[in-house]
């Protein structure tokens, strides 16, 4: 048995103590279902976990022989409930979807079956992962204030270790925000590296799978399982003393408050420290509406994702959502296309701008976690890059709140 | 009763006959159910069916009051089998998916059945609506020949008069070349103006959903139903004898056949007897690659949409699959994102070439549907559109076969 409580352990660590055998499945499941029910009753982050279904999956998982043991072999993952799952129910937060059972899993959800995974249940989400009203979940650093969201319930496990890995999605800021909000790594795959099937749709140009882990070592791990690779092996011989960085503060840079500014200061002095060349840039003028863009088309896009749902129950539906639908802010078609075309024309200017550099940082959030869960915060700095394609990190959790 | 069989009305007019009385939707439904019956044997064009359901449906419907029904009343629509239906399986025609059955309607499913339609059942689809390696379904027109593919079944119901509206998918020409093949109208409406949630993923930027009537009145149903519409209203003014047409023969053209090299000739003379003035243009050297560009896009999106089952089943995969997998084409992220680029280059360009006319005369297939049905037929002169964005239909059905 490990000296820390297994529910404390990273992915990595969990899986190298599965491995040799200091610990089962079935152990560290109990350990993270004692932790959920501990936790639960304050950060309130599961809108589906059947225990029982979690301790015979375990001791399945416990059965398969060391040599037949995937790279995830027993490692715990939360499923945001936007994404199907076949022997779970998955509710998208609507009264629509109450109790609908789509029994198939998620592209994204089999990849990490197939690779041994022990899926633990849903998580919370804003409506149809797509308002900014948030669910009752607490962040878990101080319940007064908002996890975050639409991926409200996967940021919090992840933060509350009730999960080591959890998904979630993004389709403006919904993964990166509760990244930085819980205090964890957030990871938004370049688009379209991992399937989106099986994910509600919001965005066609804009879904993204995100992924929740407590260590880079953790996203390698996930990484490796949905083959994300570039072209060329990264550089092994990678040395911060002789790397160039930039830092970019953004359009949207006036509206920051002071967590994130004297975070994003902290950083720079930390790699100037390391020996880091650090640049600050700006984007040149043609790509100052970036933001606008992206709001135009995810306006746009939700007239035809929730036409569905308009149709068979207006009622039960967000007033933003019936927004979209009935398109009170008048987005043209002709409207909808200059948005892409302009993504389109900036997509490798801003290849070409971060292509200069080792890594760029950016904020992620506008300042630390808000006051109340009725909203889920702001979302501006993070639409700019999810039209973007490069891999987007969280470098910079925003000051933690305890 | 009406004077034709029932079976043998298009959309409108079964729902005009429905709403005036003169047939019950039960009526209706066996009167399909009764061509069905006769035709399958030899067409073959259904993954799933389920009579008494159709019945019962049908029964539940004749029972709405007038006030309620909406406008595709009993409007009887069959549904590719990559499409999800609450009520019956969704098999990909892959075994990994055998008698799976996702209790959730895809989005477009979702708005017909709000708008009255009687879901008849789930047409025979190419594995995962992705090889060119037909299913057993034959073209009704010439049992020896291929209905096209990859809505194999949904084309060759309709050509059949076993329904009157079908929906297909398209990701290179799965809803074009199929219309063409089985002498009926198909429609690729813009991408992402019909959410796509619930049909299998082949590539984000590409698949759309498709449709096929055999008549242009139940094209605009369909299109009214699924809310399409314009910026401005249509010209109702228009006249074929003072507009401007083109018609484009593409870069692939050289491989057509004399099936098409006539239909296309006869189209232009039509135009031409109508007083319509008739152009005939050429795309600028720098868009010669669009085919190419298209294929990188599909190969290297194959790659991510294929990789769940890869990973779960790969001995039950097509061997076309497994190379979009193991990327034996060798597709770059650099030449994936440079095709990306070319395709975003490419279309305000095709958008203020094609926006000079009325309407733009394309091939839609090399030549009539080939004899045999091991394949479903080349997709050249799709995948052209299917990158593009205006809107695509049929206007040109290949010679008809018999």
């Amino acid at each position: 048995m490990t000296q820390i409580k297994p529910y404390r352990l990273t992915a990595s660590q969990a899986r190298h103590e599965i491995c040799s055998g200091n610990l089962t499945v079935e152990q560290y499941a109990l350990s993270l279902l004692s932790r959920i029910n501990g936790r639960d009753p304050t950060v309130k982050a599961w809108a589906h976990l059947n225990p029982d279904l979690v301790v015979e999956q375990a001791r399945n998982l416990d059965r398969i022989a060391p040599e037949d043991r995937g790279p995830l072999h027993g490692v715990a993952i939360a499923v945001k409930d936007v994404i199907y799952t076949k022997d779970m129910p998955t509710q998208h937060n609507s009264p629509i979807y109450d109790g609908s059972h789509p029994r198939v899993d998620a592209a994204s959800v089999a990849i990490l079956r197939q690779a041994g995974a022990l899926i633990l249940g849903k998580t919370t989400t804003t409506e149809f992962a797509a308002t900014l009203k948030g669910p009752a979940t607490c962040n878990p650093h101080d319940p007064t204030r908002t996890p975050g969201g639409s991926s409200s319930g996967s940021g919090a496990v992840v933060g509350d270790m009730q999960a080591p890995i959890a998904l979630g999605t993004q389709t403006g800021g919904s993964t990166i925000r509760p990244g930085s909000y819980n205090g964890i790594y957030a990871m938004k795959p370049t688009w379209s590296s991992i399937s989106r099937e099986g994910q509600k749709l919001y965005s066609l140009i804009l879904d993204t799978l995100g992924i929740y882990t407590r260590s880079v070592e953790d996203l390698q791990l996930l990484a490796d399982v949905f083959h994300l690779e570039d072209d060329e092996m990264p550089d092994t011989n990678f040395d911060v003393a002789k790397s160039k960085f930039a830092v970019y503060k953004t359009m949207i840079w006036p509206s920051v408050g002071p967590g994130t500014e004297s975070a994003m200061e902290k950083a720079v002095q930390l790699l100037r420290k390391h020996g880091a060349l650090v640049e600050e840039i700006e984007f040149p003028m043609e790509l100052q509406d970036l933001p606008e863009w992206h709001l135009t088309i995810m306006k746009a896009d939700g007239r035809t994702a929730f036409l569905p749902y308009y149709r068979m129950a207006k009622q039960d539906m967000d007033p933003l959502l019936i927004d979209h639908v009935e398109d009170v802010w008048k987005v043209s078609h002709a409207a909808h296309l200059t948005a892409f075309d302009n993504i389109s024309m900036a997509r490798p200017k801003v290849d070409k701008i971060l292509g200069n550099y080792a890594a760029v940082l950016v904020p992620s959030v506008p300042d630390e976690a808000p006051v109340g869960i009725a909203s889920t915060g702001s979302a501006a700095f993070n639409g700019i890059w999810t039209v973007m394609r490069p891999l987007e990190r969280v470098p910079l959790p925003s000051k933690k709140i305890n």
